[in-house]
């Protein structure tokens, strides 16, 4: 059975409280659960994780590599723009991932504008709040069992 | 009925026979096609245009306000790192719209790394291929008709 | 009769319409209609012309050369700070000319305080609105036939 | 009875035989004329001033503001490029003013192409020589007592 | 037999009238003449083609595809600083092509020092007139029909 | 009883023992007791916390957030150059907060002289050693319990 | 008697009226009478000046040396950024100073994040309105008077 | 008896399967073992740390000053282009340390010829794959020793 | 009788005084009286005079014109690399000169080695202390009286 | 009989064995032999130089002037981007020259796109490897000549 | 038997007595006889060499070539930050190589941090002094002959 | 007896032919003889020499130390800009010098600006022709035997 992990970086456990405004209302465990029920519906396993930690989320791709995932859907949130180690992770581990951002990170000050994710992901998904995850997970699904939405 | 209007830049005319390690061997009619037809699922009127001539594109953008557009997903190609004029027509009509890239232009040369749209755009799609355009057609749709995929 | 154009970049064929807070709700006939009139004033023959396309931008400042146009006035909107046709266009004729934005192009986004003309122009008059064509055409027509205003 | 102001920066007390080639032979006081003319034909009360001293030119806009000058056009000269301190000064007075200069400011050094006044004008007239400061002084006129040219 | 093309950008229908002192006073169709019976000395057709338009430029790199063109000369003129759409129209056809600049490039503004499309080019003739187009043609020969000037 | 929040960052459990001519000899507890004493005397609860890990000092910011924390002091130290994580936190969970450095950043590397919390922090307060501290305590009481110095 | 001297920058006598929403309804005398007395009550002698030319803030800066002031504290206003003048008075003096601003000069545009006097000072204080001066004050008489808050 | 410390950063503990065509075969346990036989050979006590995450890393280097260790080799991996506080906690320490790179880091991403250790460390050693930490060790321990290889 | 008129700009009143391990311990009086002697011995008249008003340095340079001063002799100070002002009196004057500087500008902060006089000096002097100046009045009387040294 | 110098910079003495894929396997005395041809049919006197060092070939320009040289083809090689001693040869000589590259340099590091040579050459052929030379004689005779190819 | 080269730039003929604190007292000979007996423990055939002349090390590296050396290790000194010819040089020859540097050079100066063979090299060992040499040498045995230390 | 030494740069044996609007008619020679007797008369040793190549410039340094010469006076001509041997030659023989530039440095190419030289010189003088030879002996002499002018 494939595995699909998705990955929230630093903050995102205050998704729903966080500047509500600009990331939704909806909570993480409710994302998960969304996402959870597409992967279901392919017949793909579905793990998520949070953390605050730039270790711990090395950690956890690190053991995703080791437990065989197939694909990884990853907003690295405010580490996008500062870890070179999140990236030396996904290059050592060569899991196919796509990058989300919650909000439109083009709009907002200019340091958030530059990734070192982004060009060695596989896409893109910006902008389009907590279904960016879904589109995401959709286009990772795709992959994986070759299915149509 | 809500219209969606799809807006392919420069050079996509040439898709399935341009580059097509980079971006695949699907032709426009056929992505065009596809995308149709989940509007159709949705009851949502499709349009789609492609121009290599900026002015052209300018007053298709202006012509989807007088005709009571409702969501543009736009590809502008080489035009979203050099037309100011494409950003203003967008500003002019104010219509929200999805700006998507097949290629991952975080990879590529360096001055594909710009958009002229991005800041301004609900959101941005890249790397994921033909795909994209359904992603973004997906995300519109939701936002046009609060369908559910 | 001494001759003056009058020439509008893109998308200012939807002035009136378009961002009515930074540009003003007069529409581009109305625009024309006034300068016009102070043409007539003077004894000097008046032309208008707008495209969204640069190409036939060019190609009118061309014929502007060919058939004696002494002075323009030119509002190149966004090609004011991606073209080097246009630029081009005008060092070939030779004709002397005067730049104009309706909006502050200072108050603005970074890439908007860049423009390929304004060095080779008499001069720039912008942030004034529609007047700020008017203020060009009595400084044209001085120039063009010494009137006093 | 409305109050305009009219304010000359360092260097310009040498108008007409300073660079005459790229200024003009026009004095400032004949330049001062002229404009206290076109105001008195709309009844608005003329004042200039001219100093090479920002402190001095700083306490002038204060005074302004205190005397209840309803709007300013400003030639700042060298300052343009280099004093904070007479932004904050108008800034501070929120009295609108309009940015002259005599040269077109794009064709010479670099360095006299930022203005730390410009996206606090209501706009910028640059290039035309001592009609620059009419022109800035009509549309000053129109936006104080609603005159037409 | 084989074709090569000629593609000349914005303004050049211009020469011979445009900055006689900088571009020299041949005009386009005596230029293109001239490069005809170079091709037809070795057996090659030869087409040329001028536009003002991006938009028709890369149309006409499509179509020298379809037609089966084996070589391109281009002056992109303007184009060459401003266009990322006739690179990509470059990358999608294929066709090797030499870059030729009437002027020397490296003389003029520092705008003009930077190319969309050198990188990708076979190589890159600039500042000798419209003998530049000569030797470029003779180059593309040699590559074409192995010939020897 | 309203509640401030101190959180040092980085290093600074070396406080007194890391170069001190540079950060003096005082440790930090002892500058927690000054800080405790002042909260004390105008009945303000005070919290301190120190961290060497970006992701134990955002989830202090959010537990702050949980536990009504009304005003932080931050110490971001090394982390004030590198973390947007931080800024994130901060943004999240909105409580107004003063940074503090104890060295002139001004007077060091030029990479200390950025900051990515200084524009959404109330003030900022640096170079003054470990009595920056008490400064900034002082203006959070103020601004907490209005009392006076 | 240690002396003391506060030093106002350019605009700082229309505090009050200046942009009350970004500097506070304090008027700079009854900000100096604050301070004057937290002087009274360390025996230190108080001094304060303001000026809106830079010259003459030099010669306050050169009399202070001659007059045996002990510190400085320092708002430098627009002169922050544009006044290596003062940088070199305060240097040639070598009287310790600390740096303030009212405002949060991260907070607004790029230019006032620079400081030609910060890497000079003892310190700096932004963001915290005339709240700052009296911090400043504070930290001041500790240094020269040895005395606790 | 003199101790060395080996540091390890970030995603080093997947050598040997990381990227072995860059890194190479050899795992970390290797490395290490090699390393304490050099020590061993010169009566120097030999760690090794490895972590994911910066905090921990911070706080080896604390504890190693605790201990006496007198000299460090550290191979910061991602953090070495990151990290101030890795910086800040060597300079607290102020324990000589070698700075060592697996790959060729001038030969890689732009962003990885950026080092904040590399102006505090006595050397920098790159490129050599594991070789280089023993080169870096036998200059420890001249260092620490005295002794020749 | 030539005139030659020596301009010393802000701080320099404080020579001898000012951190006198970079600018020596002569005065400017000192100074001065020694170059009066070098004109004297060449029949030229000389003239000195210092100031810390940007204004009044102007408008020095104003009346030099006016009273026939055929070379000046500058050290602008702190005001080489703020003042616009300065090199658009002497553009307007258009009297040589030379721009002298005590200490070695390419030697202290970075901001120094700018000046927006250099380019239109006859020539530049720096690093020499007040021995600069008898080196610039012995290049200026050469040029005014033809002597030789 | 008019003369035309070729000169080689550094390590064009290997050519044919250095980077064959890049620069071809044509010997540096083959193309000069070529060369020598062609300025054989049209009576031109031919010299060929190649140096590793700067020194000599400014010394080799130095000559050419003494002995008539009346045009100059240069590859400068590496120098191109380093040498100043080179242009100013060239500028202290007058010699018209063309300048020419082998390889693409627009296709390679970043630092081979700056010539301090281009802005002061007839015109620059780069790309077309040894064929370029040709080109450039072609040209360099028709300008010594007047003769057509 | 296999050949070593040892390359040493510009003024290491001075080793020893230039600058010493910084790069110590041992002499170039000496150096070189250490590194020839590191060599000849490995029966490695040892050559050094070394020049002020760029055009000299450039022509010793295409001697390499011809004579068979197998490896380079090279301290190109200042000639690292400024020599393109170095650098085509082993381009051209395509030996491997090590670079070397006595000092620290992301301590000094910021032009030293740049190197123009750095990434085309084996590895860079940099501020270790003389004993660099050595470990580059043990680097460039062990990659010759297997050897171990 | 006290040895001076001047060094001519790159270029300078062409002085009085080359570009003589820019560097005078005089000749090397006849500048050396000029400095020759101001050495005689102050009984100091003079030597001069001219070198095209960087390394023979650094050698003849080098041999300055050697046979005790007590200042330079050197004009590194296009060497100034590109030459970090030169640097660190003077920095290893440790012998004081000034710089000297012919022609305007300020008034030329932007690259001109730079000098590798100038901060470690005692002083630099430029634009002031072969007259700045004389002013730089004159102060080196006054540094060397405490002579007045």
């Amino acid at each position: 059975m494939p595995k699909l992990l998705v990955v929230h970086g630093p903050n995102l456990n205050r998704l729903g409280s966080r500047e509500p405004q600009r990331y939704g209302r909806a909570t993480l465990d409710s994302v998960n659960e969304r996402l959870r029920g597409l992967c279901d519906q392919h017949g793909v396993s579905f793990q998520a994780t949070q953390s605050n930690y730039e270790g711990e989320l090395i950690e956890t791709i690190h053991a995703a590599a080791d437990s065989g995932v197939g694909f990884i859907v990853i907003n690295p949130a405010a580490l996008t723009h500062t870890s070179i180690g999140l990236r030396d992770a996904l290059l050592a581990v060569e899991i196919p991932f796509i990058e989300v951002h919650l909000s439109n990170i083009h709009a907002r000050e200019p340091f958030r504008s530059c990734s070192y994710l982004a060009d060695i992901a596989q896409g893109v998904i910006s902008g389009l709040g907590a279904e960016g995850y879904e589109l995401a997970v959709q286009a990772a699904l795709r992959r994986m069992v070759g299915q149509q939405n």
